[in-house]
């Protein structure tokens, strides 16, 4: 099975999936001691590594808290995801890098055209991540990064065999490779002494990202410096919201974006791919299928209160709840927390600005 | 004929490989309005695109000076060469860029094992080209770059495809592909408008490098920034004192190094290939063949006064002059100058290393 970061569209036989690349299933038994949604709810559904991290935090130790959003385009509800697994480990006593990776968004993607563009992405994405609850102190911009950090990012190419990197992501161009090395750099360089020093870490990132976990475990031996391997826990696969989709900002009409209007949102979601059957004499018979449908989808992995998602599932389950019932909960669920959160990000925006094209 | 500068051993073909590669060769006119021994001596053999800049000399107005060393060994007379050009240019009024390629040196070498071996080697080599009587503020040292330039290593990245990397290079690991990539930008960056803006500028090198400037052509067409087209010009190659060698701080044997001591080059000058006969009858008879005597070549490159090295050359030719008389001759010149140099070079040690390791 391909699992390139590069074009992997989903991965749907996640058991195969842990075999072969070595990764561990989620213990139940950590799920319900972490307590957040994403854990609870079995999104966070696999990890490479991650007792050190788990020790660390039943001990009350810091660990090395290390996410980023790749400048690409506009945040839709998957970063936010992954910003509050961030924020999770910060209330766990992390120290914590945010990594906004400028340079990476627009080296590895064919459609930024320049690095201006890349920024101008990036103080979005910045603005909505602060907004979010993102603190400034936790966050770093590639662009303005010392030297030492570029440093680092060159002492990790000498380590990278053409063989290394070619059977993991096959062929691909030098600005691919750049971002690739950026975010091996991105995910070690906190356990520099320049920084927090050798440490257990954790990113979070999504299944079809494991090529870069295992290639920067490899690096990470490889290099001249004291490091602990980094840990690696994986989102399931947030699907978009048509049928056969990943979310995905280059797609507008597969997400929803945290910048989306009241009017975007009731159109996304009132057409998007559900669970139910093809009327509702059947439905109530048969029972809608929630495991397929998007909208509850969003639910499951977005709305706070457990207890009420599944009670949404099991009523639909029962054929007690219709789609259209559900597609408006959940219209009127975002379009609340959409109006609140925009809100904060235009009072964000000048900070996120300053921060991104930093003294220059 | 391969042109690599990771194996390339030196070229003697060279009109052949002025034609495969598109270089001109330095026209007459210009190396004699140029009054420095290396344009004189025809040591500087061959150009690509050196009218815009020669435009400027002649008009005298600014262009850009670029050229640099790479952290990879001690410095020998080879590099003196290359210090000495660019303090012609920098006579000539130009903006100066020498750059300390410490990151290109440690990547690119698997023997420099860290960072810190290749900032050693880097501060060394800075004394000694501070000594030759280079200006600290014409210097930069690559891991002691702000985050601008960086950003524009990753810009230049993004340009390349694997495609036009491989037709030049072959299959290279990313430790050599990054180096690469510096060099890129080490040459271009000057042009920006963060440092002296668009503007002819030259770079010394050696034909072995000529992959190099090509590749950084190509890169400055696609860049989306204003820039000249960057101009070269390409040292004859500098053999070793070996039969077929060239110089090389990888090989002791093959090169007098800046930092040698009396003995060192009594005994590689003693030892070194001349183009003298197997006795002295015939050597009076013959005459002996300075073209091929890497003892001659030393003198030709690197001997202040031309008429002298002209005299010297020709009562070799001539049977008049042995090879021991030409041997004792440049012992003396080399040692001289280096227990000069060497003087200069102790006083110069605190600043290069200010200047290597920085703030830092």
């Amino acid at each position: 099975m391909e699992l390139n970061p590069w074009t992997s569209k989903g991965v749907s036989d996640y058991e195969h999936v842990f075999k072969e690349f070595g990764l561990s299933e989620f213990p139940e038994e950590w799920r319900h001691s972490l307590k957040h949604r994403l854990f609870e709810r079995n999104i966070i559904i696999a990890h490479r590594d991650f007792e050190p991290v788990m020790k660390r935090i039943q001990e009350k130790k810091p660990f090395i808290n290390m996410t980023g959003i790749a400048s690409s385009g506009p945040l839709h509800l998957g970063h936010k995801a992954d910003i509050d697994l961030f924020l999770f480990f910060k209330s766990l006593g992390a120290h914590n890098y945010f990594c906004i990776a400028d340079i990476d968004g627009y080296t590895s993607r064919e459609k930024i055209a320049t690095m201006d563009d890349a920024k101008k992405i990036a103080a979005d994405n910045l603005a909505h991540a602060l907004a979010l609850g993102l603190d400034e102190k936790d966050v770093y911009v590639q662009s303005q990064m010392d030297s030492r950090y570029y440093e680092f990012v060159f002492e990790l190419s000498k380590k990278i065999t053409n063989n290394m990197f070619e059977a993991v992501y096959g062929h691909v161009d030098l600005g691919k490779v750049s971002a690739a090395i950026l975010q091996y750099a991105d995910i070690l360089h906190p356990q520099l002494k320049e920084w927090s020093g050798k440490m257990p870490s954790v990113t979070g990132i999504g299944l079809d990202q494991d090529p870069h976990a295992r290639l920067t475990r490899d690096i990470a031996k490889r290099l001249p410096y004291p490091l602990e391997m980094p840990s690696f826990i994986y989102f399931r696969h947030q699907s978009g919201l048509t049928e056969e989709s990943k979310m995905s900002s280059s797609a507008p009409e597969t997400a929803i974006f945290l910048g989306d209007s009241e009017k975007d949102v009731k159109k996304k979601i009132s057409s998007a791919f559900t669970g139910g059957r093809e009327t509702v004499e059947l439905q109530k018979k048969l029972g809608g299928n929630p495991d397929i449908c998007k909208v509850c989808e969003i639910l499951r992995f977005h709305y706070p209160d457990t207890k009420e998602v599944e009670r949404i599932m099991a009523d639909c389950r029962a054929g007690k709840r219709m789609c259209g019932e559900t597609k408006q909960f959940t219209i009127e669920f975002l379009n609340k927390f959409l109006k609140e959160h925009q809100v904060k990000v235009e009072k964000n925006r000048k900070k996120a600005e300053k921060i991104v094209y930093g003294k220059k």
